[in-house]
């Protein structure tokens, strides 16, 4: 526990409404998205301003305590929770104003608690359009998705968090204000410290502002529903997709078992007896679009689709995308743990990458629903577990490793977007090197010599 | 001068040919194309494999020799020259292999030396699209154009180099290898230490292999000349097109001194008495192509433009964009020494921009001629002068400070494609923070505590 003088500088610092010491308030930023094992912070604090922002951070600098900054806590790898030696949350909530939108020069300035889909809306009604769509995108902040580098259905097209990231201003340790980037589409003064900032989960400073890139909206789209009766011809699919030179926005798949699940979930109307299905979209200008929906249509066919459903209207189309999006939530509800993963593979090797998720299941007897971003090569095969049940963790953990190994064989990556954290820091040398670990780590060590910045996360401790 | 015993570690390390040491070719690699003293490096080495490359770092690193790591030597901003102690040139023109490109998985993977426009003529062979095209892209390298984060002309649709480097190795100053990124197009696994990597002008590490994103070529674009008799009216223009919604791939402004010169030096019909020209081009689906520029030719006319010439065929398009091309070389005729600038503005207040230029140069009396990425908001003054005529120079040094005063004020920034390198570093902090300048060192003597990485470039010494 923190002294009672301490506790009174941070309620100067933040007002004293905005710091929370109950044990109940304390539990509720214990834990986040991730299956990992919650650790109590020694105090939460809410900070209304920039300025309180800093206060609060120098504070922390000033007495060597641990920062985990918190937007939603939708983070899936543990990166949002605190540390166990006197850890202090920073909630980003009251942050939430978006400071400008400008539609001249195509960015906006956001406070770090704005809500993803809030911004997005906003963005909208302004006849602009922020493509980064995470899962999560109805309850995450921008600061979470900037500090986890978020993905989202839209990658395959147009990228992804780190994409729209300009600029941004950042408090160091000691509470002082870094500046990087601009509200220039080019800018090139000074370290890239934006572009290293992204996805760096809150273990090299503070986000206080950032600059996002905006782009005009796409004139019109297109969504598909395709059924597949064999796995592979639909993971086939998504390869010929791109080697015919089309980049949809968004290129899906869903397995059966996922299927079931969420037609169990949402009576939508699914194919359940599917081996597989993709949901495609393209967008672009009207022509662009006709042209190239019919041309995916006819591939799907020519690979051996048993039925493509081309969406006629908004509502069929939301259809399409409600099914998609309750896809986590449906496999969540069949098992009391879920473990999302993310391992990720160039988009050529997604067969392969099936054909490896379903050989782990059979091999450890495990239940793998796997649905995800096909185009961007980012499955999630999401294991339904309890994790009281220690032989079965037992064999959830190798599957896991069966996983990862298999990803990094086939070219890929330990994460596509969903962060390393505490997770799969024990995993991160195996896909870069042991120079890597030394170079993140020297970095690390200079920017937060106390090691306060969200110890543990990313390059272990 | 270094030690014949030391030489001989480095020819072990390179082989014997690849070692100069003579005065003329050390000569040779003493400068860049920014406006500074020339430094005669020690050594010059030029490594063929990437085992060569990785033995010359450790040896530089064992030795404390300072590495200045050279492509072609197109910089503008002294980023490639070397250091004063004992400075060690290293050439990438023997790491000129293009290693894959994989038009299934949309990336290429390269070695540093290879030649920006050799590289987009492979990539284009292929049926693919490797978009950042720097001025000098016929002769720089890749390496390079990642050091400097180069931009070029179709920054305002296409973003710039940064936005396509998915991952690279480089070497730490162990000569030790450092991985980050990856081949997909998701990945957060570690720190972005690729994004931290692009556009630090070689003071962080040394390039091995970079992994480029590529992607389908549009089907079809237009160019257009405008010709405007009111500069302002050209200016407003650009601001108007984007406020339309409408992003062109390219949208350049020249001048009409710089038309002039255009004229004179290539004969390629320009409207000599125009006071501005605004070069723009659309692309896409051929639908939309043609909407556009239909839109854009409308809007021109609307603003005032005397003249709309759409290019008919590929031929009356090339000729665009030489002129345009030549705009760098035809001023640089004029007078012994040439000031290329580029501090960039948020696009719509290239209409101040414009104006603070003129004022600069009446105030000054000094023959400035402006053109550059006016889509961008990213203009390249061109300050013509006479290096030995030492009251100009003193009115150029002031003329300079005055346009990135301007710059600043308006909300831009220092540079937008030519890097801070040795010529910038010092208004790096008006820009920034004393905290921006603190973190960037304090990252800089972690990762390259003997300072050998490139010195004084960026952050100053």
């Amino acid at each position: 526990m923190l002294k009672d003088k301490l506790i009174k500088e941070f309620a100067a610092a933040v007002g004293p409404a905005n710091v929370l010491t109950s044990e109940v308030d304390r539990q509720a930023y214990s834990y986040d998205a991730a299956v990992l094992p919650s650790v109590m912070p020694a105090l939460v604090v809410r900070p209304e301003s920039s300025q309180a922002l800093g206060r609060a951070i120098h504070l922390c600098g000033q007495n060597g305590l641990p920062i985990t900054v918190r937007g939603s806590g939708t983070n899936l790898s543990g990166g949002t929770i605190p540390d166990k030696r006197d850890g202090v949350v920073i909630l980003t909530n009251a942050l939430n104003k978006i400071l400008e939108i400008n539609e001249e020069d195509l960015y906006a300035v956001v406070q770090p608690g704005v809500i993803t889909a809030k911004f997005a809306a906003a963005v909208a009604a302004r006849g602009l359009f922020y493509p980064p769509d995470p899962g999560s995108q109805a309850v995450s902040t921008l600061g979470g998705n900037v500090a986890e580098n978020a993905g989202g259905l839209r990658g395959l097209k147009y990228g992804v968090t780190k994409d729209y990231v300009m600029g941004l201003t950042f408090f160091d340790t000691n509470g002082d204000l870094v500046k990087s980037g601009a509200k220039t589409v080019k800018c090139v003064t000074g370290l890239n410290l934006t572009g290293l900032m992204v996805g760096s989960e809150g273990t090299l400073g503070v986000f206080n502002e950032i600059i996002l890139k905006l782009i005009p909206p796409p004139q019109t789209q297109r969504a598909m529903m395709v059924v597949f009766d064999q796995v592979a011809q639909a993971s086939e699919t998504v390869a010929a997709i791109i080697a015919h030179k089309i980049v949809p926005v968004t290129l899906e798949f869903l397995d059966n078992f996922t299927i079931r699940a969420v037609e169990d979930f949402s009576r939508a109307g699914l194919p359940v007896t599917a081996a597989a299905l993709l949901l495609i979209e393209v967008d672009g200008h009207p022509a662009q679009v006709a042209e190239e929906a019919d041309q995916v249509a006819e591939l799907c066919r020519q690979m051996g689709a048993s039925l493509v459903q081309v969406a006629g209207s908004a509502e069929e189309r939301n259809k399409v995308w409600e099914a998609r999006r309750a896809a986590l939530s449906a496999l969540a509800r069949r098992k009391p743990t879920t473990v999302l993963e993310d391992a990720t593979v160039p988009r050529s090797k997604i067969p392969a990458m099936i054909r490896v998720i379903e050989d782990v299941a059979r091999k450890y007897g495990l239940t793998i629903g796997t649905f995800g971003h096909a185009g961007d090569g980012n499955l999630h095969p999401t294991i339904l577990t309890d994790r009281r049940d220690k032989a079965e963790w037992a064999k959830v953990e190798l599957a896991i490793d069966d996983i990862f190994e298999a990803a990094l064989n086939l070219g890929g990556t330990l994460s596509g977007e969903h962060g390393i954290g505490l997770a799969k820091a024990k995993y991160l040398e195996r896909e870069t090197s042991k120079a890597t670990i030394f170079y993140s780590r020297s970095l690390k060590r200079a920017l937060d010599p106390q090691y306060i910045l969200n110890p543990g996360k990313i390059i272990g401790e």
